[in-house]
């Protein structure tokens, strides 16, 4: 079982340099009563996997994509439903990337995911190394 | 609903310094066939989370036990079930972390956690920065 169909994550917006996805909090509520730790980084660390899926889908290549290494930092208890968005921290080096995918069958780029209030105010955000590799 | 459920992680092992969590991979594959790196994160969060939660009721204060920030780097796929501990970075700072939430109802400590494969190798590694508030 994917430990995703419990997360009820659903894709509210996908563009060629951003996702955004939502996910309710009551599936994602700790022993506080606010937004679990794990499932933050969980749900911005798909969102980053998304887009990045994405890019290459629309690069014309099946890839697998593994997240490498992330740092999130937890700066505010959430207590709404999540909005997640993720993108490219060099949208320029996207094209390289690409051109990488299909020269060497492997490439990585830098993702940034943030989780942010209704207020505007970021609550949540991962910076992480993802890495493409051509099936 | 806490996440936590779906996730069917097992306490293996509890101690005054370290904590080991079990979770069977069927419950955290990911599209590629092995773990999903949230998933990973979050039980290292979790192992980090639950040690702390025991020092502090060791310590006889009830706390509310917060992620601050985690490092997460994933080392190699994994393609079996799960094996987290999780230990404090500086054994001696406890001492300092119990008589600082006594004296001021709140303190912080660097936590590590690790998934450790069969063969004893790492896997994938969490560096982390957990506070906790006296209630």
């Amino acid at each position: 079982m994917v430990p995703v169909a419990p997360m009820q994550i659903d894709v509210a917006e996908i563009g060629d340099e951003r996702i955004e996805l939502t996910a309710p909090l009551a599936q994602h509520v700790n022993d506080k009563g606010n937004a679990f730790g794990g499932s933050l980084s969980s749900i911005m660390t798909l969102a980053c996997w998304g887009l990045m899926t994405a890019k290459t889908r629309a690069a014309g290549l099946t890839c697998d994509v593994y997240v490498g290494e992330i740092t999130t930092k937890y700066l505010k208890p959430i207590e709404e439903d999540l909005r997640v968005t993720a993108w490219f921290v060099e949208p320029e080096e996207i094209e390289g990337f690409v051109a990488q995918l299909h020269a060497k069958g492997k490439a990585r780029l830098e993702m940034k995911a943030q989780t942010t209030l209704s207020d505007g105010t970021a609550a949540a955000t991962l910076t992480g190394r993802f890495v493409a590799f051509v099936k």
